[in-house]
């Protein structure tokens, strides 16, 4: 099944186009590798969810910013490709999670981005993955994910 | 126009070699990339912008940090590649902001370096780019950045 | 000789296989190139180096970290490859270290790392490195630390 009709089944809508909001561009294509710009969970242009994870969020607020931030990567990987049945495998997530000195969870919530990936491309959605935290982001998003991914032939 | 010969017209000079301050190589190359260490803003071979932007250092201190760290990479890649205008693609930048939990206007610091590469190497300088803060870095530099290059066949 | 028999060697023995926090995987090849998930210095499965490097640790302690969670990429490597004679070359290390805002010896803590690569491969096992703060770690690990490697043909 191509993965935009598992998204459309699952009753998930892609989001628009993420912003730019300085000189860069989302997807850098090198040969067989596309490396995707930081990501952060807009929602209609703006960010869905801000502040720090374990005091102003909770870990299932930042879970689903960990997966509308991959939603927001997907739009900008369908623009790059055209199809995403082109990405042979997810390769690499970097996921920054806002929070203060105490927080542990980062996994937690970098699964909201790695659940929703194996959910619509199985096991070529599984990459390997760092979780750290920052502490700040821009515009105060919760969550920041970049990515590296695979291109078949 | 040579990438030299750009940097030449706007009066701007390359930085003398980045120190390596500890067990590594300032550039990696492997099949057409060019994997580049974390750089910091040194002038001199001593770190040039030191301290947290948005507290010690203004937005706009932090920018030219920001840009400053990029004419130290160029350095390198010149010392690696022989000749800038060999990179035919600049691919991804990570850029770490020294900040502290309010900070806020990561691109805004980031876009010292990719204004930098813009100008001098038009869109192919244009990078896929993530913006994050770092609690605390190297020296208390202000900015790191690490890139990944591509090199022309 | 074999990194195997270097370690040996040196009295050294690679630790079981770095647990999975999450969903995602060790290890992703892509072409020549094998990208490892960001890695904690567990200990018989368990986290052995917890805190912040310069206040609950010391350098010495940090460094140690480091070197643990390297010979866990190690274990995870042989996972990958079989034998570790196929890495050509560590690529890229992202460390980090868990710290509060006024620490700046983050070198420091990543040669514990790449002292270990160096010892064990030569020249090779001397990468590309980025070496920065992190407010917070998964489990409150005290490093950690993601990889770039190259496979020769």
């Amino acid at each position: 099944m191509r993965p935009e009709d598992v998204l459309e089944r699952e009753g998930i809508a892609l989001p628009e186009t993420h912003p730019v909001v300085g000189n860069y561009v989302l997807c850098v294509r090198s040969g067989s590798l596309v490396f995707v710009s930081g990501h952060g969970p807009f929602v209609h242009g703006k960010p869905g969810f801000v502040g720090k994870v374990g005091t102003d969020l909770s870990i299932e607020e930042g879970k689903r910013a960990a997966e509308i931030v991959m939603l927001n990567i997907l739009t900008s990987l369908k623009g790059e490709l055209g199809e995403l049945a082109r990405i042979s495998r997810f390769v690499k997530l970097l996921v920054l999670v806002n929070s203060g000195p105490d927080f542990t969870q980062h996994p937690a919530v970098a699964n909201g981005a790695t659940d929703l990936l194996v959910k619509v491309f199985g096991d070529r959605g599984r990459p390997a993955r760092s979780a750290v935290g920052a502490p700040s982001l821009p515009l105060n998003i919760a969550v920041e994910i970049e990515a590296v991914v695979e291109v078949g032939s």
